[in-house]
């Protein structure tokens, strides 16, 4: 280490801890007229909501939380949780977002992993939390989320409900410093082989990625994302990655906060209407969802302004929230990274470009936003270069990346080989620093000798009119290695079968975006394809599915 | 100390250190083709920046610079100077940003003091550095910087001139990384009475600051303030508080940068035009210069937003302002606090109001920007409260203040007296959070009994469309202890003595602003009045002026 003159700990007595805490010193303060907005069910002022932090941490100090207890939620997106994002840290203790998606099992799982001893439990997850109540392990009592209905539940040790509680507790507390690299929160992430696998983020990183999204957001893109004047309704549940961390910003900020609690899309699209929002985040599928809703139909979207991540941004979608007003910029992230990692905002040269080249880059995956390393490494850990052509794993440094995953060393290890995090994605990286995500490392097809990208090919075959939703997986063929196979839902009053998506994909070989044997042998059109908990496609079950269909030989299947 | 769950520090190996280098990973390396501007001396893109940074580098390294060593810079504001803030600091050295304003016996001391081992220096402060030279006690080398003049210089030690230096190095350099508690700045700050003392900032200080000061100029205000497609040119010299910070707030973002050597207000105003000028800071003083220069006279100046500090910024000054089309915003801060601790942006609240309203607080002190904690206490070090009348000393905590004066431990005690950073600032907090400066500690005027802000009364003075400039003071009273005296410039063509000042503050008694005591019995007529090295009201200079005037009965005084 080199010989830098260091401020030593004692002369540095005065040194800030990057706490949470210190979020609310800002906007949320000085905007104290401003809504926090759930449903059509509650609306309060950024005072209360001041008031409402302090109420909790008095609640779940009198329930026996102490700090370094893991507290858990599992709860819509909510008020209550954004409270819940603020209070359960400033106290000490740790929050756990519970993935309501997932199956019992596996919630039953994360909660005895994480050892949670405090359960917030929705009303509506009251039977699911009763069906795995024997087999928890730590939880010690419990709290009811109600939207007003019922006071009370059939739940062990329940202590009350949420809002009679911070009715009759005090709106003062004095919250303390402590260390900064405290856990804050912790939740887990499904991979597609065993257990789900806890990440955890300290109030040091949570307060670092507040602050450089944002920078981002506020500052980096010729349109301002996200200032004090937007309102903001996030499409990402609060349980994944804390709503992408823009709740934090949001009231940083103090800027307007919409809270839908369920994404039902006819719900979401009147919310915009009625509270003007203007900046949101989501996964491509539920912005589908919402444009396709009957409360969609023929609204001008004009001055939304959304961020795009968890999948691939096509350039169809892209079109289309286009034409109904609505601009889009593609984001890069993951559970593991707190998310930000980049944002396809555009430089000077780009923006003096033509439109197609434009959007060819705000549906990339960005550059990296500020204080994010970025590099590609082959299988071997070897550098490869920036070029836009060569593909490797994407690695990463920064200061808000999960430090392993709980309780697992040997899974830490894997993630950070090397000294540089995994991210498990293959990407090329260009000259102006643009990475382009190619694939997971474990989607990408391997046929005859080349790999192809199963992203690249959705992208192309969704830009066929009649294509409303694809999924590209790589299926065994005793020939080749594997063959890409799409599984596809057409758009109503469309046609389509495996000659005429060839048709399709055929210009895209001549122009040399993809080679002839990325063309699918296969295809199967169905109404739906299957998600993940967080709205990704299900590739290891579409996999398992074809699998089933080709042995029946499913009349759905067409084949070249 | 709470028992929270920290991360360990074996597990938390991967915790990434806050260092200056790292706000080269965004806007610097994506915007390669947005310019750097010196006058019209030089120009050129980031790509070449990012190179530039890296020939330093190694010619600072060829030159004998080691970590913890002290590089000092005495130079205008030029890309340069940008150069050196990254540079310096990001091979572990640390940068002395000397104010050339002071007196050459006050650079000798803080040279001494700092313990500079290399220095670099402009060729316009050749002599000014021979004369000092033989009393240099720590320095061992020297570089020249020249705006391509000359390439050699009688300076002992030179190791040449800056830019052949550059020429001939390699563009590659490999930053390394160290502790973010190294010290990456210092520089002096002079007061009214001793020695100056050095402040100093780690790296880790000034990329918080960075941060948060991108997110309040981004995002906070209702316009965004500094963006990407902004055009950024520094009023405010680097040498005092890295220009405030906004160099590395720019360079972050990839923003255009335009450094404008002297503060010529002629070449300003030139520089303006032709660059395109969006956004400045200065303190007024320098404002004044500018609109007052022959090249701005019909100067429509629409579209330049400046955020003002370093003193008060009075009503006066934001309506001329605003009748040449520039939007102003009042921030505060100084040298201590690295230097941003609050920024006068509008909530919904006052956006709502009326005009003059909002004016009242786009000049206040603002609000704290984010992790700024800030409280006011009295003389004995207890907290007063935040309602608007209450008036005490304004003490800060947040993640950049100096943490002491370099080697002097009892004034750094002092200024962390109850572990809070006392700015020496008489304030009031309103219950919206909004600070009010109402003067230093030491200028408040003691008259029979009743403390009158010396900030006030300048204020109110300057609203007489006679008055160009104004300084109040108090000065001893036998009966009184201390009477306020004004001096003042008038503008051309105007008449004003102690009546017409008297009859335009009668009416702000009448309602209630001052008290009748607040009224100067006499005020003095002058062409000029003495400012400090960074050009804010020389009050310690102004009390002993006037004091030799009174004991002459000078002609230019005006008595009630």
């Amino acid at each position: 280490m080199l010989q830098t003159r260091i401020i030593p700990p004692a002369q540095n007595a005065h040194a800030y801890p990057l706490l949470i805490k210190s979020l609310l010193l800002s906007g949320s303060r000085y905007e104290k007229t401003r809504e926090i907005v759930y449903r059509d069910k509650l609306r309060y002022s950024y005072a209360t909501f001041n008031e409402r932090v302090a109420r909790l941490a008095n609640v779940l100090g009198a329930a026996g939380v102490k700090a370094g207890d893991t507290v858990a939620v599992m709860d819509w997106d909510s008020h209550r949780y954004l409270e819940c994002m603020f209070a359960i840290p400033m106290i000490g203790a740790v929050l756990h977002t519970i993935n309501i998606r997932l199956s019992a099992e596996q919630i039953l799982y994360t909660m005895n992993h994480a050892e949670d001893r405090f359960v917030l439990v929705n009303a509506e997850f009251v039977p699911l939390y009763q069906g795995i109540a024997a087999q928890l392990t730590t939880v010690q009592r419990t709290l009811l989320l109600t939207d007003g209905e019922a006071q009370d539940a059939d739940l062990p040790e329940l202590v009350g409900e949420y809002e009679s509680l911070l009715a009759q507790a005090s709106p003062h507390y004095d919250f303390p410093d402590f260390d900064e690299n405290s856990v804050a929160t912790t939740f887990y992430t499904t991979g597609t082989t065993g257990n789900p696998k806890g990440v955890y983020f300290s109030h040091r990183q949570l307060v670092l990625h507040t602050l450089a999204l944002a920078s981002t957001i506020g500052a980096l893109d010729s349109i301002r994302l996200m200032g004090t004047d937007d309102v903001y309704m996030p499409i990402t549940p609060m349980f994944h990655v804390h709503a992408w961390g823009v709740p934090y910003v949001a009231t940083m900020l103090g800027v307007k906060q919409v809270y839908p609690g369920r994404y039902d899309p006819e719900l979401l699209v009147e919310l915009w209407k009625r509270e003007k929002v203007t900046f949101s985040h989501c996964v491509p599928t539920i912005l589908q969802m919402v444009l396709n809703a009957r409360a969609a139909k023929g609204v001008d979207f004009a001055g939304w302004k959304i961020i795009i991540g968890g999948s691939a941004l096509t350039r169809a979608l892209y079109d289309t929230a286009k034409s109904r007003g609505i601009q889009l910029t593609a984001a890069y992230g993951m559970s593991e990274t707190c998310p930000l990692i980049s944002c396809a905002h555009l430089n000077e040269e780009l923006r003096a470009g033509n439109e197609d080249e434009r959007i060819t880059y705000r549906i990339k995956a960005g550059v990296p936003v500020p204080l994010i390393e970025a590099a590609l490494v082959d299988g071997d850990g070897r550098f490869l270069p920036a070029d836009g052509e060569s593909q490797g794993e994407l690695v990463l440094r920064a200061p808000w990346l999960t430090q392993g995953y709980f309780n697992e060393p040997e899974k830490s290890e894997e993630l950070w080989e090397g000294g540089w995090m995994h991210t498990g994605d293959v990407a090329t990286v260009d000259g102006m620093g643009v990475i382009d995500i190619r694939d997971r490392i474990k989607d990408v097809i391997k046929t005859g000798g080349e790999w192809i990208s199963s992203l690249t090919l959705e992208d192309l075959i969704s830009r066929d009119p009649a294509v409303r939703e694809v999924a590209v997986v790589g299926v065994p063929d005793p020939q080749w290695g594997e063959r890409p196979f799409a599984l596809i839902v057409v758009h109503e009053g469309h046609v389509l079968d495996a000659r005429t998506v060839k048709d399709h994909l055929k210009p895209f070989v001549e122009q040399g975006h993809i080679n002839k044997w990325a063309i699918p042998s296969q295809i199967g059109l169905v109404t739906d394809i299957p998600k993940t908990s967080v709205g990704k496609l299900d590739k290891k079950r579409i996999r398992l599915d074809i699998a089933t269909w080709q042995a029946a030989g499913s009349e759905f299947l067409s084949t070249l």
